[in-house]
């Protein structure tokens, strides 16, 4: 048996093998070991936190022991000065944690999609989560490259004609640069019909982003519940992104009990990572 | 994809080929797929709720989906009448859990155990998690055949002079009648410098009863962790569980943050359900 001391000094050199920039894990920060045995991660999706400050938000990621986060626009408005950017990247970071990417950013004019691309370079993440209007795909083919970042487009299963799955995504990406890619949110994927695994595979070169959670049937009202009491085969996922040798986050998003999730969250995190460790 | 409803359906029909007949699903309740495919089942052991009502320790239950609980005296006093122990029973029977044993209950003296025998009668249970002086054992051995009940001693480790581990529970009993056994706490075994999933091969025939938990070191000043975060092999002990053909519960006894333990019992729960799907 190692000791947890191990564990942490572990979690440095196998982060560092998988060689993840982004995704890292913060000084003295606890990590499991199934976090460092596996080549991905687990995040928190930012949407979970719609209710709760950025105290209260980092009270909850410490309680369970996560470190990256996906940072959404309430916590760090999109018309933000520099300052408050940088403010509230610093309050995560001071307190352990990584945000490793912004959004769901939607993006519906060229004024947007400047704005988006500026506020993720001031936050300091070489990645966005969004959805752009698809007319704007080939302005935005010009922008991954003037910055050199990735866009993630989350897909958003029946509720949304825009993405409504990874097989949209690929299409309307596949012919533009490889910097295009998908941030798939099996929750979604799910509820459209299709099984996420399979789009894992499928789409691989592209999957850029996780957003994980678990659904109570494949239907446009299906329901966010505690991952492991729903219909998601959560271990073929996990043996999928292990398979395509996925290097990012697997970010938990979780839908439910939002006026108080951390139960909830606690429950679905412990699940992936019982998972993640066999 | 299986729907929810064949989960519960599901449910039944593997609780009743395991042939568990203490330990059952209650009607209509959730029951996740992990449980299904295992021959053991999840619950509580009581202690955890040891700053909470019979209320609170309901709606915790309710919260985590765990329908299987191991009663500890705080909420049901030895010193209670036949209607107060009927009464508890029942309270948690209406709220869809199952109470399946009571401990640990130490028996310092013949009355004790005369006791302990007729609290759990009147409770309903045909097992004792407990811990009886070790002179008092050919007593004990009367009492388990009179009743037909099954005794799951409980090991407390280094902190106890009384059973620090199952070698020395086996010792014990293992020249007593077979319905003397051992309930396994993985926690405390760790602690006292031994594996639990050898333990478990090795007292296969006697295991009643587990508590599971994990611990930061393996010594005496280690300390309850949330499940995953600490040095036990969670998987390994899940399968040889498998391997040995397990079926009574697992009951998480979670000894942290004891004013506030709903988010690590559920992280701890999660990641136990996680395991047990792979």
């Amino acid at each position: 048996m190692k000791s947890r001391r191990q564990f942490i000094k572990l979690s440095g050199a196998g982060i560092l093998a998988a060689g993840a920039t982004s995704i890292k894990a913060s000084p003295g920060y606890f990590l499991p070991r199934e976090e460092v045995t596996n080549p991905f991660h687990v995040g928190m999706a930012g949407y979970t936190f719609l209710k709760f400050t950025i105290p209260q938000t980092i009270a909850m990621m410490k309680r369970i022991g996560v470190t990256n986060l996906s940072v959404k626009d309430f916590h760090m408005p999109y018309d933000s000065t520099r300052d408050q950017i940088i403010s509230v990247i610093k309050e995560f970071k001071d307190a352990g944690i990584n945000v490793y990417t912004v959004g769901v950013v939607y993006m519906k004019s060229q004024a947007e999609v400047d704005r988006a691309f500026e506020y993720a370079k001031t936050a300091g993440v070489k990645m966005i989560v969004g959805a752009p209007n698809y007319e704007l795909l080939p302005y935005v083919d010009k922008k991954v490259k003037e910055y050199d970042f990735r866009l993630a487009i989350h897909n958003h299963g029946p509720d949304n004609p825009l993405y409504p799955n990874a097989t949209d995504i690929w299409n309307h990406v596949k012919d533009l640069d490889p910097r295009l890619g998908i941030c798939l949110d099996i929750g979604h994927t799910t509820r459209d019909g299709h099984d996420p695994s399979e789009d894992l595979v499928r789409y691989k070169s592209r999957i850029f982003d996780l957003h994980v959670k678990d659904v109570d049937k494949a239907a446009k009202d299906g329901r966010t519940v505690e991952m492991g009491r729903g219909i998601i085969d959560i271990p073929k996922v996990v043996r999928t992104l292990r398979e395509i040798n996925y290097t990012g986050c697997c970010s938990l998003e979780f839908e439910k009990d939002m006026d108080d999730p951390l139960p909830g969250i606690a429950e679905s995190i412990g699940y992936f990572r019982g998972v993640m460790a066999c």
